[in-house]
């Protein structure tokens, strides 16, 4: 198939690529020259602008950094469509925008596509850039029946997990509801792991005992957060790798919005969101959100005090 | 095996009849005398004390509802030993307290019994009144490796997961870390569930794809919160039956006791601990904990507003 | 002076009165043309549009709901500045804007202002509905030092307190830093004052020792929300009249962004957000923010539990 | 008069010399024969325990460091009244607990005292060590009105603020729901300065408006947690001196279980505790708890992060 893909950074360049090695015909766009010539080696065209890109696709591909990065590739600047993909797309053509953003925004472009005659879907993914190296990703996609299936193939050779969550807007729905109850439990199990040896439990018997109870979740079964639990987590190397801090409170921050224009109350996720705060800026932003369980170490008082 | 049981309500009462099922001998104390006659029925032994009851016994097991009262029952009142299980039982009886409470306490105890050469072991429970009487309770046992493997057939006969989790007091400490994590998670899936909703997702969807995705855990795989998800969950019944949100507050309070003392902070765990405690307020302590999910339901104006 | 002035909603309108009565001549514009001829009758002219409005102006007040009202408003439609006052205002007239919006995007709006050559100064008020009518708002200007000083005496026509809080945006800053804490202080005492009276001492008498203790604060000197503890306060009358729940939702919203944008941690005042909002979604939202205090009063349980 | 004093550490110890230096006749005891000997130079006798200091007091005044330091030096060990106050004091004397406990425990002192005929208080301060020192304490009391009268010129010689507060046990409730508060209000403005700082504004301008502003209260106007604003408060010396985060975090301690005995929430309560407790465990327990604004400082990120 002929894809138009438009954003080629961190996650974007290695899903571009899997594409290219399944055997589609790709047009590609960034706005870093670097990053279209790191794919062009691998086979894919490139364009001018995003309006360019787009003329002659069967599907566009987006994945940006935010929602006033998606307005604007969509909508063109000052959303006058003059030079969005909407104003350079063939109607009929379908687009996947796989960027993590706020459900509201995403609706809106979507509303906004359809009304020139382009059915959209909104589907953010999961599992960092290793699973867009992989091609293992997750793609929560809110998308028409018939959309879904139609792109559903062209996602599998991304990922392997290809979830239809409803309309347009229900992926990035269902991700950042994931990520919030994420961002909750990690900081549960620190707290709960932390105060367990503090009161004498090995910490092994401790995620072995939670793992088979109540208590059981991804982040202390498969994500432990405290060094010696489990090998091949960021707790064992440093916590470096993984999904960064500051990434966490990026899709938080999308939660708490949507809270708020929802009014629902999220009040531990606020707290949680906070908590990541405090910690990043006390300098941890690039370290994996597991490492929060360091925040609640018992440090000894400063030289003098 | 002739056992001295203590204890024999709504847990205890169920507890001490299914070992009396499985063969044991039993005599058995409660202050209460119809708890004691209804055990008789099933052939029980009964007892004018607790310290009667152990008299003969080869094993002591007790089953109270804090730790004041695991204090008293063992040591006496005022603790001068005089009408306690320690001043009745012969040396070198193993003594089993299968009562939640605090780990502090518990190992205070544990070295008195020591002291008068009993061996201690710590064994709370989960499952509820339902694992209570089905047998299929999960028994986390802090105690001495060689007590523990002694008194391992004997709690095998009431439950079907029994946990070594080290010395005495761990039982204690494995039991209230599960329960934080557990208290912060099903408000973590009461908050996630409720967002997506008021944004737009089908709850049925959501809660499969949180199953599937790095936010599961046990409060939404196997407990969701949100009615209609689950069958033979709380949330299928009005919150109804299930561990009731002032029990959970007990547990959180056990927690929040213990984080002190090892001056550890627990910054989600003390705010779950004030939500339940919020709703419990409201008139919901009876219900179910997972109906904290109807904190975070919209409510209409009150009329005239 | 001859004043345009756009925004003639529940505090807009009787500022501009104010403005009026003062011997200023005003040309007024609002969205809805009952609001315009209202002020009409008080002597004001009134115009087709806010770019109209400004045409002649020697100075400009606005007062709108939000951060997008604003940047429209100066900016235009798409921010294109076609149909927006900086289109329309004559280059060296002052601009005021008074509405209560996010420092970012009062910077973002002073700086094109004073690329056309329009000094611009942020003057967001406090003192309610009740301030405007009087005349006695407190106005937090944000402004270069001979701007601050060549508008006081037209903001002294429609307050009392005209502080000075620096350069542009810092009136936003002020605004929103005070009232964090003001949504923080209010919970706090309501959970004192509630926690008092539930552990046996008479609320005046506790409101009397904070009053002249450590505990000290406008929350509990000046608006107790304890009913009974002082009279013409909210908490005296229902809790209506006074400052909307749904209002300090707005400015915590607006500090909460702020915090975000700064990387700057604000856990109380994020988890006070979350409680007005747990509070508005059970219909309080409408009530004066100081009835938080009944989120916090024990109630019986629901019949039939 | 001739009084019994009962712990003489860093607030008992200058507590009693006032009352010396005011011409009554003490007769002192501690634990510590250091401090006896220190009290004896200055004119007091010394007893060889709680017991026969009180043989033959007038009156009965006790400085103590927690509840159960109260109940055993009222109660004697194990509350077998043997060798405590309660036995060796004349029937009539009264009594008057200057420690700052749980008023649950104060109430059932107070209720043990009155049943062998012995009026008692509870009295606990504000003012730290310099108060002390200086004889300028504020003395919160709980007492029967014709025992606050009968006692009020003794406490006139220690303090300069004897506020009445109810009935056994009110002392203690309007202590720690006032601590409470100021604990809340502290971390309160420690995010409001910070948040303003970081967003441009000057902290003394900051701080001005607030002092004048809905905001306004004793942690910003009298205690201001940024350095530079004020003068003479341990902002302007690294937080030393004042009153240190543990002693904050045993109030707070407090209050939270006097809030769960009363099944009362304290939300924001809890989450100042747990912050101050994140502090204490990163080495600041023992700088004054103004030094909490430094948990909300942004640093740089460790060096190869």
């Amino acid at each position: 198939m002929k894809i138009a893909f438009i954003g080629l950074g961190a996650m974007g360049g290695p899903m571009a690529r899997n594409l290219v090695k399944a055997g589609h015909s790709l047009v590609a766009f960034d706005v870093v020259a670097a990053h279209m010539a790191a794919l062009a080696e691998h086979g894919a065209l490139t364009a001018a602008s995003a309006r360019e890109a787009v003329a002659t696709a069967e599907l566009v591909i987006t994945m940006l950094p935010s929602s006033p990065h998606v307005k604007g590739v969509y909508l063109g600047a000052d959303e006058a469509l003059a030079d969005g993909i909407l104003a350079g797309v063939a109607a009929g053509v379908p687009l996947v925008d796989c960027s993590t953003i706020d459900p509201h925004t995403a609706r809106a472009v979507a509303a906004a596509a359809a009304a020139r005659g382009n059915p959209m879907a909104d589907a953010p993914v999961s599992g960092g850039t290793g699973g867009a190296e992989a091609g293992t990703l997750t793609f929560m996609v809110g998308a028409a029946t018939d959309l879904f299936e139609h792109i559903r193939p062209v996602l599998a050779a991304m990922g392997k997990n290809i979830v239809h969550c409803g309309a347009a807007g229900n992926g990035q729905v269902a991700k950042i509801c994931n990520n919030l109850l994420l961002g909750i439990s990690m900081i549960g199990v620190a707290e709960a792991m932390n105060l367990g040896v503090a009161l004498g439990i090995d910490p092994s018997v401790l995620a072995g005992i939670i793992n088979t109870s109540s208590g059981r979740c991804w982040s202390s079964d498969t994500y432990n957060p405290y060094p010696g639990v489990m090998p091949n987590v960021p707790a064992a190397r440093g916590y470096s790798g993984g999904f960064a801090t500051d990434l966490m409170l990026k899709d938080l921050g999308l939660a708490a919005d949507a809270a708020r224009q929802a009014k629902q109350p999220v009040v531990l996720g606020a707290a949680a969101q906070q908590l990541y705060q405090l910690w990043s800026a006390r300098g941890a932003g690039g370290l994996d959100f597991s490492a929060i369980i360091d925040l609640y170490r018992q440090l000894p008082p400063p030289p003098g005090k």
